[in-house]
């Protein structure tokens, strides 16, 4: 899993999870600056692995992803990005116009807290009636991202290639995808949502497929929120 | 409420509240920067002008801060001092730095996430137990910020002058206090935090006591803090 060379030797390393939405972020902006980088695997199957990794990287989050470059750990998934925009200025992610940057940053966080966290947010929960309100507000907050898409009038929110909007909402394919199948709610509609079906084919198709399939979604996501309802019953009964 | 002068003569107007944490931070800003604004204080006294006067500048989150600048809004308040330090060169309030920026940006979103939604998450909360777990935590967050702040040994997280990190972390000052006051917790500890306390000194005097008094956020916290119960009761009886 690697670019096409950075053109300096340097060495990048991205300690990442193959299924998350947060880590494929930070791929595909190295991708899209042809960066080679090596990627490490934190498995969830070795997990002392995995916290030496993220307390020697990570200590105050403990999280993935972390971009390593030149021996020093990035952290955060949006900034990773805006480091990468602005340690490799080829092929921009952000606009290079100040008030359009503040555009594009103000989407990816409004696409970050009304649809991936409440995604994320969905999977712990086990009352269907608190999961349908809350899948509601998220189909809402997407038909303002349907209606952004619509003013603006490209393919991408990028342009002719994918910014960092795209980048923010990539979460509504395969990932959204399976978590409504898990729980099943419905977040998208191509009547409501028409402009994001048509984005999610060319977004898709720009990055190559190259996202987390969705059947081991599905597995990793059903088994996650089993794990969850699980761990409630005890207080519930 | 004007700075000195932004030497281009571009309309500046802030459209604010003059309680709201997140306003100022704006304000602080443009004071760094010297530029001449304008502001407009939506006055929660008079419904109607705010909700029009946000839908036309804010139509998406609908709230305060907004920055009109050459007649187009900007939102959120980190959104807005990134497009204040991207805009006006002079007096850098970001490091210039990708990684050093990386990092400022880091701890701005930590202390944004640990420590200022959970304080205004708090004025929300009815039950005293897992009021007293949220500010526990918000405290240990704040150690956190405080070994930062020594590892970093300057004045500021900006170094001799005030950064995005120490914009964010303001919180501290009279928004804390009073909310602490009002809900009768601790978070701030001047034995385990004793950088913060320092630096909390040296923070008020910078931006010249151009703080909301605290007396005046004790009244509308602990006003805000009983509608919140009132509105809770009748499920509770």
């Amino acid at each position: 899993m690697a670019g096409h060379g950075n053109g300096n030797g340097e060495e990048v390393k991205l300690l990442g999870i193959w299924f998350s939405p947060y880590v494929r972020r930070v791929v595909w902006a190295l991708e899209l600056k042809g960066i080679d980088y090596e990627w490490v695997e934190l498995s969830f199957r070795d997990p002392k692995n995995r916290s030496r990794s993220l307390l020697e990287h990570n200590p105050v989050l403990k999280r993935v992803p972390v971009l390593v470059h030149r021996g020093r750990p990035v952290v955060e998934s949006l900034v990773i990005v805006e480091y990468i925009d602005e340690t490799w200025r080829n092929n921009p992610v952000l606009p290079l116009d100040p008030y359009e940057r503040a555009v594009a940053r103000f989407w990816a966080n409004f696409v970050d807290q009304k649809i991936t966290e409440v995604l994320i947010k969905l999977l712990s929960l086990t009352d269907k009636t608190q999961m349908e309100e809350e899948a509601k507000q998220a189909s809402k907050a997407l038909e303002i991202v349907d209606r952004e898409l619509k003013a603006k009038g490209k393919k991408f929110f990028g342009g002719e290639t994918i910014g960092l909007v795209d980048i923010a909402l990539s979460i509504v394919t395969n990932w959204m995808e399976a978590i409504e199948e898990v729980l099943d709610v419905r977040i998208f509609d191509s009547r409501t949502h028409p402009l994001i079906a048509q984005w999610k084919t060319n977004f898709v198709e720009f990055v190559r497929h190259n996202l987390p399939p969705k059947d081991g979604l599905l597995r990793f996501y059903r088994r996650y929120h089993q794990s969850k309802i699980a761990s409630v019953a005890p207080s519930r009964l």
